[in-house]
C-alpha cells in the first residue's frame, strides 16, 4: 500500500542493478518529475513522445490530491473522484458506526441524495507552479546564524503564501526541492464538501491482507469513488480524465500523475547510516509497538475490533515498509554503492573551482546526524490525538497573539483553514482507544528518558501511566468538536482558565515542546543549507536535467507496462478475474483471502478475461497511491496502488530490473461496478 | 499463563496494599517457602495447622519439575503426571506434524500402547536438600578479584554437584538463595521417557486466549496428562497425590506446591530502576519485535500458522507478564515504598555496629547496574536455535578440553545429560522458520550495534540479513540430531573441519561471545556478594525466618480459597461448567471464544454444576504453571495455571488484596475425562 507514510517491503530486496541514488540523475525511466520541468528530451528520444503544454496542464488539472495523504483524479464532468479505498479507509472509518461498518462492508449510493459527507476530507487541485527560489533567499544572509536562517526563511514563506493566497484565493504553499536548492510556489483549489459514493469490501479491496502486501501478482480492488462539491451542488469538472475502453496493452508506454509523499536520494551515507542506525530501528521499535496495541485493543471485541482497524492497518503497512527500507540499508553492497557515489561527488568539488566552498557541506551533514542521534526520543513523546489536539490549542492561543509570519508555520493564516478543516472534524473519537494509547504513549516516554525523569514526573503527577492516561482522557472534553471550537474562539484566556486535563498537561509541557522544536529546526536548517549545496554540485555535475526528491507535490513517472523475471520465473504484467476467484481457492482457509458473498455470487456474471491488476516501471513511492495511470491520450487506464517488494528501496533508490508499481486495471473498476455492484449508472458516468 | 518466564499482566495494577517487597518479611500468607525451612509457626498460629516432616516429604516427592520450565505433580501409582497444557504445549507441538496436530486438537491414549514418547522431556522429582553454603563459601577469600571469586565459586560448586552426582547417582544441583546468602544442594531423580497421555484441545485449554490471559473469572481446562516410564514400563510410584473427592471448600486452606521461577523481592531501588528504565522496556522491544515476526510467519499458511504457534504464544504471554511488571515499577507510589523500604534497612545498618561494614553493598549494587546498563546489546544478540546449537557444540568442544570444574557451567559433568538432552533431541526443526528468526536476530543485531560495526560485518559477511540468513540455515545441516552427535563426537577436531556456516559463524564470533560473558559473570559476582550482605541485614532485621526469592526450585505456598472485590463487584472464588457455556455465548464471534466441539456435543452429558475454576491467594509466580493444589490431607484440589491482573506485580511484592492465583478445578479435570473425553478409563486410575 502506498498511501503517505504507508510505505513497504518485506524480506528480499533486489540490490544488485541499483542506479546511483545520490546523483538522482534519470537512467532508464526514473524519476518523479516536476510538471514545470518534464522530462521531454528524454521522452522524445526514447519512445518518440513530445508532451505538449496543454496536455501537462490538461493531466495535471485533472489530479487530486488528498490533503490527509494520498492522490487521486477527476474521472467525470460531475465531480467523480477516484482513489484506492486504502487512501479512503480514514474517512470510511470515520463515517462508520457500530451498525454500518462501510469500510469494512463497502458502500454504494443509490443516488446523489445518498451520498455520504467526508467530515473532514480537503482535496487538492493544483492550479499553477511558480519558481520564487530568489524571492526566498533574498531573506537569508549568509552570516546569519542557523537558528535566524531558518525564522527569517519561515517569515519570508510566510509572506510570499499570503500574498500568493490573497491575490488568487487558492491555497498557496511554497515548497522546498533538492533539499533547499529550489523554492516554488504550488496554488491550488480546494475541496472540502467531499461525498463517498461508492466503496467495495475491505476483503476485495485488500484482498490477501497483510501476506500479499507488496506482493505480486495481485488480485485487489483496492478503489473507491467520492464525488466533490461545490454550493451543496456536484461540482462542475473542466479538467478530467477519459475513461479508457480497454486499457494498457503490454508495453504501452504510461504515465503516472500523483503525490510521492518523501524520497531521501540526495541523503549523503552519514544521513543514510543515521537512518540506518538510529532513525529507522527507533521508528520500527515504535511501529510494532503500536501494531500489538492495537490488535491487543482489537481483542475486547467486534466494535472495539472496529474502532482499532484504520490504525491497525495504517500501522502493519508501515512495518513492511520500513522493514524493507532498513533491510536495503544494512546490505553492505548497497552502502558500498552509496559511498562510490559519494566520492565522485567529492571529487567533482575538489576538481572544480568555483565548488571548492561546498566541499564542507558533506561534514555539516555528518555533525548534524550525531548531534540528531542524541536528540532522539527526547522531546515530549506522546503521539495521541486527543493530546494533540490540546497541544494545538495551546499553542494555537499563543501564535495568534502574533503577526502572521511570525508564527509557527502551521498556525500562519495562509493554512489556517486546513488547520481548523482537521482541529474542528466531527469525524467520532473512542476514549476507550484514546485511553489505551495514551497509556502506552506515557508509559514510553517514561522507558525512553527513565521514569524519574522531571518531565515524566509531571506528566504522571503521581500516578502509574494507565491510571494517568485514564484520568487524562475520561476527564476531558476535547472529544468534542463544539469545545474545541469555543476553546479556540477564546484565545489565550480560554486556555488560562481551562480545567480540562489534557489542556493543563500541554500548557505545563509547552515551553520543553518549543525548546526542542527549536533545536530540530535549527538543526533541519543547516541541512536544508548543505543539501541546497550538493544539489549545486550535483547540477554541475550532471546538468540540471534531474528531478528533486519527493514532496508529497505532484509529479509525473513513466514507463512501459511490463513483467519481469523472479526466481527463474516469468512473472506476467496482468493479473485478470478468474486468476482472482483461483487464488481464493489456493489459499483457503487463511486470513484475508475470502472473497466477498457479492463477488462469489456474481462468478459466473463479470467476464472471468477482464484484467484485474498489472504493473509497469514507473516510479513511485507512498504518497502515490491513488494515482490515475493514463496513456498518451489522457485516458485513465489504471490506479496505482503498490509497489513490489522490489520496488520498495525506492526512498533511497529507482530500480526497473524487477521493481514495479502496481495498479488496479481500468476495466476491473468499471466491469465490477456493472456485474457485482449493479452499479451501471455508476459505471455509465466515468470519464464523461 | 504461568510456565517459567511466561510471566504476566495487563494494564492497571493493583498498589495500594502492597507488603513491604524489599525486606520479605512473611505478611499475612506472603511466602515462598524452602521445603527445608517451613513456616509451621506461622501456619500453626493462624491455620492450626502443623505439617509434620512425613508430611512435606511425601509432598516434596509428588512432585515433579518439568525441566524446560513448569512444575507438575504425580497423581498415579503408575505413572501419570499432571501438568498445564501450556506447560506441555512445547512438547505438544514437537509430537506434531503437517497431518496430526495435537497442540491444537488434543490427543488421547486409548491404550498405555498408544502413548506418544516426548522427544526431549526431562522430569525431576527432588528428593533431597542440603545446605552447602559454608563449603561453598570456603572457596572464596576476601581479597579475591570477582572474576577470580566468580571462577573459584563455580569450581567448588562443580565438585559439589559432581561428588553428590558420583554418591548418589542423582541430578545434583547448587542453588543460590537469598542472592547468594546460602548455598543449598538440590538432588533430583530424573524421569526422561515421558509419554503424552491426554491432552484437550487448545480452545478449551486456552479458551479466551491472549483477551481472557490473566482475567478471572476464567473457565480453562488448562491440563495435559503425561506417564513416566522406566525400563520401557510405566514407572512404579511410591509417592503420588490422591485425588479429592470433592475439590475445595471456599474459604479452605490450600498448599501449592512447585517451582517459581524468579522473584526479585531483594532487589535495591537502584536495581528495580535499572529493570524499570533499562532491562524491561529492552525486553519488551524485543519481544514485541518477535510476536510480529512471528505473526508474519504464520500467516503464510495453516501448516507455518502451526509451526510457529509455540513460541508466538509463549511472546505473547511474556508481553502482557511483563507489561505489569513495567507498570507496576513506573508507579511513582511503588517506588516510594521501595524507598522507604531500603531507607529501613540502610538505617538497621547504620545502627547496627556489626552490620556497619555492608553498607557499601548498596552503592556496589547501584554502580553495577550502570555498568550492565553500559553494556546493554553489546553482546552477540542472535537468539537462534539453530546458532544456538552451532555455539554449543563449538564451546562443548573446547570446554572439554579442560577439567570438568573449570568449564562453564553448563558443560560441567554434572550436568552434561541434561544438556545432551537437549542438544540431541530429535524435536523437528523448521528451517523456513529458523531463517525468519535468523534474518531478523542479525537485522536486530544491526540495528543496535550500527551495522558498520566489525561483529556485523563479520556477521553479514558482505550480505543484506535476508540473503545471509538463508545461506546461514539453507546450507547448514544441523537441524539433523544425527549431524549434532557426529560434531560433538568429533571434539575439536570436528569443529575445525566442519564447513558448516554456522559452526563456521560461532567460531568466528566465539572470542567476543567469551569476553562478554566474562564481563557479566564479574558483575554478577559483584551483586552477588552484596546482595550476600544485604541478606545479612535482612536476617538482622526481620529474623531468619524469611523466605528467598524464587529460583526455580521446589517451594511451598499456600493460603485459602477465596474471591475478592473488585471495581465495586464481588468476584467469587469458584466458577462452573455452566458459566463456560455462558462465557463463549456472550463472547459470540470473538477470536479463541470459541469451544471445541466434543464440549458443545457433551454440554448435555457433563453436569452443568461441576466447577471448572478457583481461586486462591498462594503466593506464586512465572514456573508455579502445573503446580498442585492440595488439601492439609495432601488430597489433590486444583492445578495452578495462572494468576490474575492484581498479582502480577509478584515479581517484586506479594499482596493479597485482589491478587489471586488461578487454578483447575480438580472435579474439572476429572468430570471431562468422563463426560467429555469418554476416558473414563483414565480419570479411574486418578490418584490411584
Amino acid at each position: 500500500m502506498f498511501a503517505i507514510f504507508k510505505r513497504c517491503c518485506l524480506l528480499s530486496l533486489l540490490v544488485a542493478g541499483l542506479c546511483n541514488s545520490t546523483l538522482s540523475q534519470a537512467n532508464a525511466d526514473e524519476g518523479m518529475w516536476l510538471f514545470n520541468d518534464l522530462p521531454t528530451e528524454h521522452l522524445k528520444s526514447k519512445y518518440g513522445f513530445e508532451p505538449t503544454e496543454e496536455w501537462s496542464d490538461k493531466l495535471m488539472k485533472s489530479c487530486v490530491r488528498f490533503n490527509v495523504g494520498g492522490s487521486a483524479s477527476f474521472v467525470s464532468s460531475n465531480g467523480l473522484v477516484l482513489t484506492n479505498h486504502h487512501v479512503a479507509f480514514d474517512t470510511l472509518s470515520k463515517l462508520s458506526d457500530k451498525d454500518n461498518n462501510y469500510a469494512k462492508d463497502g458502500f454504494l449510493a443509490k443516488s446523489m441524495a445518498d451520498e455520504l459527507k467526508a467530515p473532514d476530507l480537503e482535496l487538492n487541485q493544483l492550479i499553477k507552479i511558480t519558481d520564487v527560489t530568489d524571492k526566498v533567499n533574498e531573506a537569508i544572509s549568509s552570516d546569519m546564524a542557523p537558528g535566524d536562517a531558518a525564522k527569517a526563511r519561515r517569515a519570508r514563506i510566510g509572506e510570499i503564501e499570503s500574498a500568493a493566497k490573497e491575490e488568487s484565493g487558492l491555497r498557496s504553499d511554497v515548497v522546498t526541492l533538492y533539499g533547499g536548492g529550489k523554492y516554488h510556489l504550488y496554488q491550488y483549489k480546494k475541496y472540502t464538501d467531499v461525498r463517498l459514493v461508492w466503496a467495495p469490501e475491505a476483503s476485495i479491496a485488500f484482498f490477501g491482507g497483510d501476506a500479499d502486501n507488496f506482493e505480486y501478482p495481485r488480485f485487489n480492488l483496492d478503489a473507491t469513488i467520492f464525488r466533490v462539491y461545490e454550493d451543496d451542488k456536484p461540482a462542475k469538472i473542466e479538467h478530467f480524465l477519459k475513461w479508457s475502453e480497454d486499457g494498457p496493452a503490454e508495453n504501452e508506454l504510461v504515465f503516472v500523475a500523483g503525490n510521492p509523499g518523501r524520497t531521501s536520494r540526495i541523503f549523503t551515507t552519514a544521513a543514510l547510516k543515521y537512518q540506518r542506525d538510529v532513525r529507522m530501528p527507533y521508528i520500527l521499535d515504535f511501529i510494532r509497538r503500536r501494531e500489538v496495541l492495537l490488535q491487543q485493543f482489537g481483542l475486547g471485541g467486534p466494535e472495539m475490533e472496529r474502532i482499532a482497524k484504520d490504525q491497525l492497518f495504517g500501522f502493519q503497512n508501515s512495518r513492511k515498509a520500513y522493514m524493507g527500507m532498513l533491510q536495503g540499508l544494512q546490505d553492505p553492497a548497497m552502502m558500498a554503492n552509496a559511498v562510490a557515489a559519494e566520492q565522485k561527488l567529492l571529487e567533482k568539488v575538489s576538481s572544480t573551482e568555483e565548488l571548492k566552498e561546498y566541499a564542507s557541506a558533506w561534514e555539516k551533514i555528518a555533525d548534524v546526524q550525531k548531534r540528531k542521534a542524541k536528540k532522539q526520543g527526547q522531546g515530549v513523546l506522546i503521539n495521541s490525538r486527543m493530546f494533540s489536539i490540546a497541544q494545538e490549542l495551546v499553542q494555537m492561543a499563543t501564535e495568534d497573539l502574533k503577526p502572521s509570519n511570525e508564527r509557527l508555520a502551521e498556525f500562519q493564516d495562509s493554512g489556517r483553514e486546513s488547520l481548523e478543516q482537521q482541529l474542528f472534524s466531527s469525524a467520532p473519537i473512542y476514549k476507550e482507544l484514546q485511553q489505551a494509547i495514551l497509556a502506552d504513549e506515557i508509559a514510553r516516554m517514561c522507558e525512553i528518558r527513565g521514569a524519574d525523569d522531571e518531565l515524566c514526573q509531571t506528566v504522571l503527577a503521581g500516578k502509574n501511566p494507565n491510571d494517568r492516561a485514564s484520568e487524562l482522557i475520561f476527564n476531558s472534553k476535547l472529544d468534542d468538536p463544539e469545545v474545541r471550537q469555543q476553546i479556540a474562539a477564546g484565545g489565550i484566556d480560554a486556555i488560562k482558565n481551562s480545567d480540562d486535563p489534557l489542556i493543563k498537561l500541554a500548557v505545563a509541557v509547552d515551553d520543553k515542546v518549543r525548546a526542542d522544536r527549536k533545536d530540530s529546526e535549527e538543526l533541519g536548517e543547516i541541512e536544508k543549507q548543505a543539501y541546497a549545496q550538493i544539489s549545486q554540485v550535483m547540477f554541475a555535475a550532471n546538468g540540471t536535467s534531474v528531478y528533486p526528491d519527493a514532496t508529497f507535490t505532484l509529479r509525473l513517472a513513466f514507463g512501459p507496462v511490463i513483467g519481469y523475471e523472479e526466481k527463474g520465473k516469468s512473472i506476467p504484467a496482468f493479473t485478470d478475474i478468474n486468476g482472482t476467484f483461483a487464488h481464493e481457492e489456493s489459499h483457503s482457509g487463511q486470513k484475508d483471502f475470502d472473497l466477498p458473498e457479492s463477488w462469489t455470487s456474481a462468478r459466473d456474471k463479470i467476464p472471468g478475461g477482464t484484467r484485474m491488476n498489472f504493473v509497469c516501471t514507473t516510479d513511485i513511492i507512498g504518497g502515490n497511491s491513488g494515482s490515475p495511470v493514463v496513456n498518451k491520450d489522457l485516458e485513465l487506464v489504471g490506479l496505482i496502488f503498490d509497489g513490489n517488494i522490489q520496488s520498495l528501496i525506492a526512498d533511497y533508490a529507482y530500480t526497473d530490473k524487477q521493481g514495479r508499481s502496481v495498479s488496479v486495471h481500468s476495466n476491473a473498476i468499471r466491469e465490477s461496478l456493472r456485474y457485482v455492484y449493479d452499479a451501471e449508472f455508476l459505471a455509465d458516468q466515468l470519464g464523461k
